[in-house]
C-alpha cells in the first residue's frame, strides 16, 4: 500500500493510506530523510538538493519538501544558512549502543510452589472490569486529574469500612494513604523514620530480603529479633532511651525506635503472633515513644478460626497499618494502603510527594467499587476455600507419601512450611530445582544477623499454581521429600 | 434486618442476612465486644460471664461464645487465665486522635485556566475501557503477577514503536522503563545523578516548581539558565572538567554534569528550542559527559507545523527522554516513561526497586492495547483540533477584546503567555481570582536563582476547561485583562 522511490541514495517509502493527502506525503519524506541521517547514508555536511528541484524529481509540491527540510533543521538534523543551502548537520550522529540485555534464569520451571503469589488464574476478570466501567461511569471528570496525594477518596472510604469490618483496624478515610503496593508503602516508611533520625529497624528472624533491602536503602540497619514457637519475640525491643509519656498522645519524636512485624500470619513461619506478645509490642511502643510496622499481607486467609484481628486496633497511634491487595486479588495491580498514627500522616504525605509516585486513579476507583459492591468479600471468600482445600490437600498428602516430615503455619495463609531432617534443606530444594519444581528453603528467608537455631524446612507456596498444575505440583513436591 | 441484644451494656446488633449461620453470629459477637471494650463501655479488668452463662443468655450455642471469647484473646482485647477466667484486657485502649483536616483553598474557581492539565472531559472513557477488555481478555496470568522492573512488555514494545514514529525518538523496549508518570521519573532520575556523585542540575529559568523540588530532596541544587526568545540559553551549561571523550560510549561517570530541558516546547514559555541550541547542547553534553533530562511533556500538540521531533533522537547516548501520557490522555492514570541511555538502565532500575513504586499492570496493558489499536492516535488527532480551535479563539478574543496585549507560545501545547504592561501582573492575576478565574501569573513559574529580566505576563491554560466551560473562561479572561 505504498510507493518507493530511490534518490539521494534514500529511500521513500510513503504510506498511501488514509493520511495520504499532503501532511501524508511530507511526514514520509521527514521521516525518510532523518532516517538516512542517522543511519549515515547521508554523511554530515552533504548538501541538499534546493527544495525545487528535489520537488520536480519527486513529483510533489515544492512547499511540502521546503516543509520537510524546516523540520529536520528545527529538529537538529540539517543546518540551513544562507548562501550554503541546506546541508546535513555536522554532527556525527552516532548509533545508541544496545543495552545488555537482562539477567535470564535458566527457563521456567514446570511447576512453581514458591510462596508469596495468589493463583493468579483466579483473578475474577470479568467482574474487576464490570467494576471498572461502573466506577468510570460514575466518576466526576476531576477524578481524572491530578489527585489528593492520599488517594481517591472513593477507595479510602470503602478501605475504612472495609477494614474496620474484616480486620478489626481502626481506620478513618483521613487517616489512609493509598500507595502503588506494599513495597511502596514500606519505602516511605523506611524514609520517613530515616528523615526523623532513626538510624535501625527491628524486624523478624525470618522475612523477605527485598523488605529488609528497601530499609537498608532508605539508610536503616535492620536488627532481627529471636524467633520461637510463640512468633516474634518482642522482649528484645530496644529500652531505656525512650521519650515515650505512655499518654497516648501520639508516636514520640528524637529517639523513636520501629519494628517490622507480620503479626496476624508471621512470614513466612506461619504463626500468628501470641497475645502476650501482641500486648507486649503495643506497650513497648507506647513506653519508649516507639512505632510498630504492621506488615498485614493475608490477614483474610485463615481457615480455622476467625481471622484474627490486626494489631492495629490495640493502638492506632502507635501502629503503621500496611495492606496490600497483593494476596487477595492480584500483585499485579500495584494497589496497597496504609492506615497511619495521625502524628505521621503529614512525614509520610512529604515522603510520598518526594518519590513521585502514586497509583492511577481508575484502578483505585475500581478496587472501591469492588468492595463497596461486595465483589472483594465474595472473590475472597472463594478464594479461602481453594486454598483451605489446597492446604487440606497439602497435609493429606504429606501424611500420606512423606510421614517423616510435619507441615507448620498451616491455619491461615498461602504458604507452609514443612520441616526438614536436619542437614537436608539444600540437597532437596536442588533436586526439586532439577525436577523443574520450584520450591525455596527457609534459608532463603532467614535475616543474615538471626541468632534463632537454624532449621531446615522448605517454605511451600501453595496458592501459587494455577488450579490445573497444583496436582502435578504436589506430586512433584511429594517425590523429593525424603 | 436485624436484632439488637443488650447484656453486659453491649448492643449486640447481629445481621441476619446471607452470613446468618454459626459464623454470622459469631462475628457480631466477636464485633460487638471489640467495640465495648475499644469504646470504654467493658473496663480493663472487667471479668466476662462465663460463655456458657452468656451463651444461655444470648440463646445462642456455647461454642459460639468460647470462639469469640478466643478470637478476642488472640487479638489482645481479652485475657483468658487459668482460674480467673477471662477478663477485659489491662491496658489501656486510647482512641485515636483526628488527624486535623488538609488544607483546603477558599472554594473551587467558576473557571480554571491554570495550565497543566488537559480537558478532562474530553476522556476517551469508552475507548479506554474497551481497550481494557480487550487487553485483559488477551493478558496471560503472569502479566498479573509480580512484573518486570521496567514495566510490561507490551507498553514498552508500543511506546517504542509509537515514540519512533511520532516523536523521532529512538527507542527500543529494552531501554525503555515504565514509571507511574512523569514526576515518578524525574525522582529516580534525580536520585541517580545523586548516587554518581552530582551535587546540581542545570534547569530553565522558567518551569514547575515542583520539578525542582523533586531535585532538591534528592539532594541536587538547580541552578537556572538564561532564557531569550531564541528558548533557554545552554551556552551556560558548566564546562571544563568534563571526561567525556566524546567517542559517544555512553553517558560518563564521575565529572558528568545533567540539564533539564523541555526542548519541544518551553514550559511555561511556549517556545521549542533553537535548533542551534538543540546541536550546542548536544555537543556539550558530548564533550563534557553530561547528560539531557528531555521533559517531553506535550510534544504532541502543535498546530502550526508538524511537531518538533525529540532532541533525544540526535544522541540517544547523551539523553534520557521522559514522556508522559498525562498530557494526552489524563494525569490521573499516572502513566509515564523513560527512553534510557544504554550506560543508565541498570542504575535506573536500581533507583526505581528502592522506591518500591510500579504502575499497575492493567492500565499498562490498556495503554499498549490503546496504542496498538490506533485508538490514541484517533485521541490526540481529535484533540489536536479541539486545542487548536480554543487557541484560535483565545488569539481572536485577544484582539478583539484586550489589543494592549500580545499572546505567544502559542504554535503548539495546551497553554499560551500572554505578555502583560509593566508591572501589572499581580494586580491582574489577584482581579481574576476575585471573579473566581484560576489563572496564573509567569511569576510563579520563575526560578527563584533566574537572572532572565522579569516580565509581566499570564500563563493560560486553555486545555484546561470543559468544553461548556470555555466561552464563560474566554469572557472572564478578557474582562480581567487591559
Amino acid at each position: 500500500m505504498g510507493e518507493t522511490w530511490a534518490t539521494l541514495g534514500v529511500d521513500l517509502h510513503l504510506e498511501t493510506g488514509g493520511d495520504a493527502s499532503r501532511n501524508g506525503v511530507r511526514r514520509g519524506l521527514t521521516d525518510a530523510l532523518r532516517e538516512a541521517v542517522r543511519g549515515g547514508r547521508l554523511a554530515p555536511g552533504t548538501r541538499l538538493p534546493s527544495s525545487r528541484s528535489l520537488a520536480v524529481d519527486l513529483g510533489i509540491a515544492r512547499n511540502t519538501v521546503a516543509d520537510a527540510y524546516a523540520d529536520l533543521v528545527a529538529e537538529g538534523w540539517l543546518t540551513a544558512r544562507q548562501g550554503s543551502g541546506t546541508r546535513v548537520a555536522e554532527r556525527v550522529v552516532t548509533p545508541p549502543a544496545r543495552p545488555a540485555p537482562p539477567r535470564r534464569t535458566g527457563g521456567a520451571p514446570t511447576y512453581d510452589l514458591t510462596p508469596g503469589s495468589p493463583d493468579l488464574a483466579t483473578f475474577p476478570r470479568a467482574e474487576w472490569l464490570k467494576a471498572a466501567r461502573r466506577a468510570l461511569a460514575a466518576a466526576p471528570h476531576a477524578a481524572l486529574g491530578y489527585s489528593d496525594l492520599r488517594g481517591r477518596v472513593e477507595l479510602r472510604t470503602a478501605l475504612a469500612g472495609y477494614l474496620a469490618r474484616a480486620r478489626g483496624v481502626h481506620a478513618d478515610p483521613d487517616r489512609i494513604v493509598i500507595t502503588a503496593g506494599f513495597v511502596h508503602a514500606l519505602a516511605i516508611v523506611g524514609r520517613v523514620l530515616r528523615a526523623r533520625g532513626e538510624g535501625e529497624v527491628s524486624v523478624e528472624s525470618y522475612g523477605l530480603d527485598l523488605h529488609w533491602n528497601l530499609l537498608h536503602h532508605a539508610g536503616l540497619r535492620t536488627v532481627p529479633l529471636a524467633f520461637d514457637e510463640l512468633g516474634t519475640d518482642v522482649a528484645g525491643l530496644s529500652s531505656g532511651s525512650g521519650s515515650g509519656s505512655g499518654s497516648g498522645s501520639g508516636f514520640g519524636s528524637g529517639s523513636a525506635k520501629a519494628v517490622l512485624l507480620t503479626p496476624a500470619h508471621q512470614f513466612p513461619m506461619g504463626v500468628p503472633l501470641h497475645p502476650d506478645r501482641r500486648a507486649a509490642a503495643v506497650d513497648w511502643a507506647r513506653r519508649e515513644g516507639g512505632v510498630i510496622i504492621e506488615d498485614d499481607y493475608d490477614g483474610e486467609f485463615r481457615y480455622d478460626r476467625q481471622p484474627v484481628g490486626a494489631l492495629q486496633g490495640l493502638d492506632p497511634e502507635r501502629v503503621i497499618y500496611l495492606g496490600t491487595a497483593s494476596k487477595s486479588l492480584a500483585p499485579g495491580l500495584r494497589l496497597g494502603w496504609m492506615v497511619l498514627p495521625s502524628g505521621l500522616r503529614d512525614e509520610v504525605l512529604a515522603e510520598k510527594e518526594a518519590a513521585g509516585a502514586s497509583c492511577g486513579a481508575l484502578d483505585q476507583l475500581t478496587l472501591a467499587e469492588f468492595l463497596t459492591s461486595g465483589a472483594y468479600d465474595r472473590h475472597v471468600r472463594g478464594a479461602r476455600l481453594r486454598y483451605r482445600r489446597r492446604r487440606d490437600q497439602l497435609v493429606e498428602a504429606l501424611a500420606e507419601r512423606a510421614p517423616e516430615v510435619h507441615a507448620t503455619g498451616i491455619a491461615a495463609g498461602l504458604h507452609a512450611v514443612i520441616e526438614l531432617p536436619p542437614g537436608t534443606e539444600q540437597s532437596i530444594v536442588q533436586a526439586a530445582n532439577w525436577q523443574r519444581l520450584a520450591v525455596h528453603g527457609i534459608t532463603d528467608y532467614r535475616h543474615p544477623l538471626a541468632v534463632t537455631p537454624r532449621e531446615d524446612a522448605l517454605v511451600v507456596g501453595y496458592g501459587t499454581p494455577a488450579e490445573h498444575a497444583w496436582a502435578g505440583a504436589l506430586e512433584a513436591l511429594c517425590g523429593v521429600l525424603p
